[in-house]
């Protein structure tokens, strides 16, 4: 087997070289032009200062909506539009504050409301802290749970060296963990935020609730201070927590996606989608996540127009509403699909950090990961040639059904995290560097493949 | 030649698979284990925090020469020592200023002496300000150079991907610039700071004189300000420029290399080499420049040590003296080679930050560099599986001449330049996890060598 797959090796290096060489002037001439102006870094310097929060319903989101069309129709677009959506609407309010009591001490903890939690009552919830590492221990608690606060401390596998492992290995807590607390009777949740990072500062992010149990308040809470609660709760007996939230929801509101296009010059109808989400959580301004994917991929289409390249595919920008809280920008441009008769061929998207670029991670039939992964040596340009199994983007997704090659911008994670989600999501942990070399490696990516085909 | 590349690799891969897997058991364990315990930022803490500025001469070096036989020892070294050496002694002093005069407008810029320069009189030196890019602009002023201040303003190449190839086509207007400059018959030099980041910050770092022609004060300025006088350049005539610099050399000075190691069991003769330098320029603490080189070679024999790994060949972490002005620790450590029965078969320095490993550059003839390259995959476990040909380190360069294999550890190199040699190169810019990450990837490559041979 392994004469045989080195053989494979072989002839995939011999027989694509060729094409990699044909397109590796372009892809210098890209990586020139970006680290030249770096536009991108200035584009998201805009974009974090002039929308700021811009969360689903929020007034933010639509400002960033505007200031999108403006930059892509200054990149020099063959055409920008914009396509309705309902998009969820919860607001957080200015009220989130819990406190831990033992006997006569108490202690203010740090946390913040999760997406889309309810909110309390003005005396907000109060229970017995019960510390739980898992759903197992949450359903072991039987009439225990009742009225209590459970509280999610199993932190980030910090062995990891892929964070996003790490992250997808505590996630349920905050996503679920309100629903399986409800269940057993318990009164509300906190949760461990979800960082490596040890310090203050809670993370907020998405959590889902289940018709068929009552809806109840949930908190992440700062590392720290999951930290201090636990020592607390070792060291004494009858801890409680109370959680005091003011979150709520509204009527859904009509928003929409920004789309923008460079069409092909022989096969228009042939789509090789490069995208981001346009909006971001209400802590920070969101300038990791998911602005940097939104400013490079405006910035494929500017270097693109720059240098007078037409690709022979259509190159289509998309920075998708509400990839946060519902998805429903990504599921209703997916569900358009249908009804034209465009394919998308590849989704590129740019959604895990403006970090230094590794490569891509890449979900689609083995015939076409082996023609993308002998992009791996050009995308060296980029210094982003590791084109590995697996991985993709959440807005593009929901194309997965229409054989779409899903290709997610692989940034180095290892600081992604400390920032996600919270008020440290802000453009000067930006590197305007990183940030470039990752639009260069997207826009020679999806250079090589509008112009071979996938 | 491309089908006959093709086979060689089907060749490599096929024969040395089997290498890889029987050390990736050891690498996974050293990768758990650090990120676990993260000593080796716990230790870049301490050594920035006890020892601050450690450049050769000073009394913060000898202290950083106690710190790591400390921490040598407790990382449990079979032995642990030093090695006289004998390195110069340079002070800047309190004043370094400068001031651009164009008619009545006088403007302050932020400079810093170059280290090694000489100072200057009291009133410091003033003359007319000459802007040059190249010695050949130098070389060409002729009469109009005498008494004038020389300001070389060749910024880093900013579309060079790897930052230290734009330090490298910079940086010999800061080493060489005085020299230059002094045989036109210059009173000064004003060097742009070696660095694409544009700000207020004034970077050092050597600089060397020529018997045969006058020494001449000279001293870096921040960009900004570099950028802003070549403005006033442009826009008027007649600008001179005063410099004030109170620099001056002392006598040599009696230090000492650091050395300890894990004895072999099988070859105790070979050695594996690994290391960094224990000096740092008198700007910030040297956190990236060299602490975390230090660092990370104190968690090799440490994370050796706590998992009860006995290597067959000999680990060496060596601390170098003096990198930053003179190489004395290095010289004197390569000289005893001829002196011993030891044979350095590889050496491994980490000098270009405590960044996130992408993987290591190596200086070898073919053969060891095909060896190496087989790693390439094991070195994934921490990120860090790009062997490229090339590379090594300042410190190790003189062991070339005995055979030793010269490899560097290749961190992400966007962020140095921001911090290399100013006061901005502080433990805070050292993201934990990536330098922990560095570590790791110096253990598994030293057992590897170490087992393995080379």
């Amino acid at each position: 087997m392994r004469i045989l797959g080195a053989l494979l090796i072989t002839l995939i290096i011999t027989a694509h070289l060729a094409a990699q060489d044909q397109h590796r002037a372009v892809a210098e001439r890209l990586k020139d032009q970006a680290l030249t102006d770096m536009a991108s870094y200035e584009m998201l310097k805009e974009l974090t200062s002039t929308a700021g929060h811009r969360l689903s319903g929020s007034v933010g989101y639509e400002k960033a909506v505007r200031w999108a069309q403006q930059r892509l129709t200054d990149a020099g677009a063959d055409s920008v539009w914009t396509e309705p959506v309902m998009v969820p609407h919860w607001e957080r309010g200015p009220i989130e504050k819990a406190f831990a009591r033992s006997g006569k001490r108490t202690v203010e903890l740090t946390v913040c409301a999760l997406g889309g939690s309810v909110g309390t009552e003005k005396n907000g919830v109060t229970g017995r802290v019960i510390e739980v590492r898992s759903f197992e221990e949450v359903r072991a608690l039987g009439e225990k749970a009742r009225g209590a606060i459970i509280f999610f401390n199993r932190p980030f596998d910090r062995t990891r060296v892929n964070t996003g492992e790490a992250y997808g290995g505590a996630v349920n807590q905050r996503s679920s963990g309100a629903i399986e607390a409800a269940k057993v009777g318990a009164a509300g949740v906190l949760v461990r935020s979800m960082t490596n990072a040890i310090d203050d500062e809670p993370h907020t992010g998405m959590m889902r609730y289940d018709p068929a149990v009552p809806k109840i308040p949930a908190a992440a809470v700062s590392t720290l201070d999951a930290d201090a609660l636990s020592a607390m709760i070792r060291g004494g007996s009858d801890i409680t927590v109370t959680l005091r939230l003011s979150a709520r929801s509204f009527p859904d509101v009509l928003s929409s996606n920004v789309i923008a296009e460079i069409r092909g010059s022989e096969h228009p109808d042939q789509i090789v989608l490069v995208g981001g989400h346009l909006d971001a959580w209400d802590k920070g301004t969101g300038a990791h996540d998911d602005g940097s994917g939104v400013a490079q991929s405006i910035q494929v289409i500017r270097l693109m127009k720059k240098l007078g390249l037409r690709p022979k595919r259509t190159i289509r920008v998309v920075l998708f509403a509400n990839e946060e809280n519902g998805l429903k920008g990504a599921l209703a441009y997916a569900a358009r699909e249908q009804n034209t008769r465009e394919r998308h061929i590849a989704a590129i998207e740019s959604d895990a950090g403006g970090f230094m670029p590794r490569g891509f991670g890449v979900t689609a039939d083995s015939a076409s990961f082996a023609r993308l992964s002998r992009y791996a040596a050009l995308l060296e340009v980029a210094g982003a040639g590791r084109v590995t199994a697996g991985g993709g983007g959440a807005d593009i997704g929901p194309l997965k059904p229409f054989g779409t090659a899903l290709i997610g911008l692989s940034p180095e994670s290892q600081r992604y995290f400390d920032y996600h989600h919270s008020n440290h999501d802000t453009i000067d942990k930006v590197h305007p560097r990183e940030l470039e070399l990752g639009a260069v490696a997207m826009a020679i990516l999806a250079w090589a493949i509008a112009e071979d085909g996938l």
